[in-house]
């Protein structure tokens, strides 16, 4: 399997990128493209013992930077994200893998020089994220792609959802909620209120509305939404967590004995940052491109390559890209 | 001054609602007026001593269920919540608190028996939540009276929110945000992009899109929004706090050492506790509507609901009904 990965995507890129590359390729076994500047990534490559991987490198000077407008990937045609993009177009690659500009990176796989475009039925592409919960995980999308949606995009995004679950997680008959500002039917703006219908008549496992306090909880497998209110929701729920370390750390400062308590605890509370850790998701898959695209955090560290690389790999032995295919064809939505 | 509150309004109705009742009229030396069932009330006030306090008591044996539908509010025209906005419409109390149905609550307000009805040029009421941030408190609106808003709404509701922060919590040129899925300006779906036209050219200290992480930053005094984005996010908020000491908790129970720790650090997680208490903030106030509407929350104790009776008092006080009439009328929108 070959992974094309954006090695000037990181915000401290290329050292996380190729790291991560160096990671992944030993432990899963892939072959990883670097794409980027070589000037920079072979520096890297050598700090590494890379005897028996397969890193190649596809040479490309220019790089989209996380400040540039998503109109980049136009004008930077022969940027880093473009050339990933155009591996897998032409199946040189399996799937992309960037931690670069996140629109910018939506932009090169839907609309870019190499665009590798939707599913045919598809009607909007959707990225998701992993919510770590207080029972497993939950798949939530979309969480940016789209600010506006129609009631058939969120059909789809559960559609979507629900089969790269079960197919990739392993999960029967997953749960899929839709967020509303109330869990009882006729809750929600009137495309809520619309996809729910469309949600209940369909084969899908769905429960019902989601609240936002069924985000964290784990009771669903699946929460949809639009990309407006998906986004708030997971810059918030970053924030927060940040926010209450930062409440409980004051707090502790001002008590000896709570400082020492705290020493006591700590690992308890780093099990619990483990358990958090954004690098363990790796990379959000973004559903319904023509090809599997992985777009990890720009804070990226060498262990969330690793783990968006291995994201990519479950997606492509998990036939996900077909199977979305063949199931939006099936139900006709 | 006299608040009208719904005695059969909190999940543990009357115990919260009458001690709360006689701490508040204690601590404010207001009067409170205990509207609901008398048989259920009179026991509950004879537990206490109100000496000297005035808590008359307004009969009725019809109260709304958390379980009701909104419709209830017609149907159960003498229930307390009804009667309590009776009051408040007829001038006998300066404003009514309830900590009951938040859906039933709104509409006896604007669209009840006895609505108080909207303050005139003002096209939504919107309902507000104080979140308690790094560095104080965030007032966001709207948080589910409307789940679908035009950009006009979106500027009111920050017209109202900053002179509510000015005059009650009394902050200088209080800094507006307007919530979005970027900081940059054209993010964010079609009804927010023109709200930031729209708030840009006001008067108002309007400081841009704010993101999901700057609603527990506490970089900006307001933060304005749809009512279902804003209910996602502050349900998700509740939830995830919850989550993450549950999280905590369970790697501590792990680990002996971690147990003691957490013993030595109880006083710090109190203080967090404490800092973090929904009952601290007592109820949000439904601005827009021509009188003053406090809503807490159904779990409210005795603390929550005098504090509520406190921000009822303190709007009271602001004169934040008369200031937000002269605020519309001066802008014209």
């Amino acid at each position: 399997m070959k992974i094309a990965l954006d090695a000037m995507g990181s915000d401290a890129h290329p050292v996380p990128d190729v790291s991560g590359a160096v990671l992944a390729a030993r432990e899963y076994g892939v072959t990883v493209i670097l794409v980027g500047d070589e000037n920079k990534i072979k520096p890297e490559l050598a700090k590494h013992d890379t005897r028996g991987l397969d890193l190649p490198i596809v040479h490309t000077p220019t790089a989209i930077a996380m400040t540039d407008h998503v109109d980049a990937v136009k004008s930077k045609k022969d940027s880093s994200m473009n050339l990933a993009v155009k591996l897998v177009r032409e199946k040189q690659a399996d799937a992309f893998v960037t931690a670069g500009n996140t629109g910018a990176a939506m932009a090169a796989a839907i609309a870019g020089p190499y665009l590798l475009g939707r599913i045919k039925g598809i009607k909007r592409p959707a990225l998701t994220t992993t919510i770590p919960t207080a029972t497993g995980r939950t798949l939530l999308l979309d969480i940016g792609a789209n600010t506006e949606v129609k009631p058939e995009y969120l059909y789809q995004f559960a559609l979507m959802g629900s089969i790269y679950v079960e197919k990739v997680w392993g999960l029967t008959r997953p749960r899929i909620g839709l967020l509303s500002n109330g869990e009882e039917e006729g809750k929600g703006p009137q495309v809520v209120r619309d996809a729910y219908a469309l949600l209940k008549q369909s084969k899908l496992n769905f429960v019902g509305n989601a609240e936002g306090r069924d985000i964290p909880k784990g009771t669903m497998d699946v929460i949809v939404c639009d990309g407006y209110v998906g986004n708030v929701a997971i810059k918030l729920s970053e924030s927060l967590a940040k926010t209450l370390v930062g409440f409980i750390k004051d707090e502790i400062k001002k008590r000896p004995l709570a400082m020492l308590g705290a020493l006591l605890a700590k690992p308890a509370v780093d099990a619990l940052r483990a358990r958090l850790d954004p690098s363990e998701v790796g990379g959000g898959i973004l559903l319904g491109v023509d090809g599997v695209v992985i777009i990890g955090h720009g804070s990226s560290d060498a262990k969330a390559i690793k783990n968006a690389i291995r994201v990519a790999k479950e997606a492509v032995e998990g036939n996900i890209v077909e199977l979305i295919r063949s199931g939006v064809t099936e139900t006709g939505i």
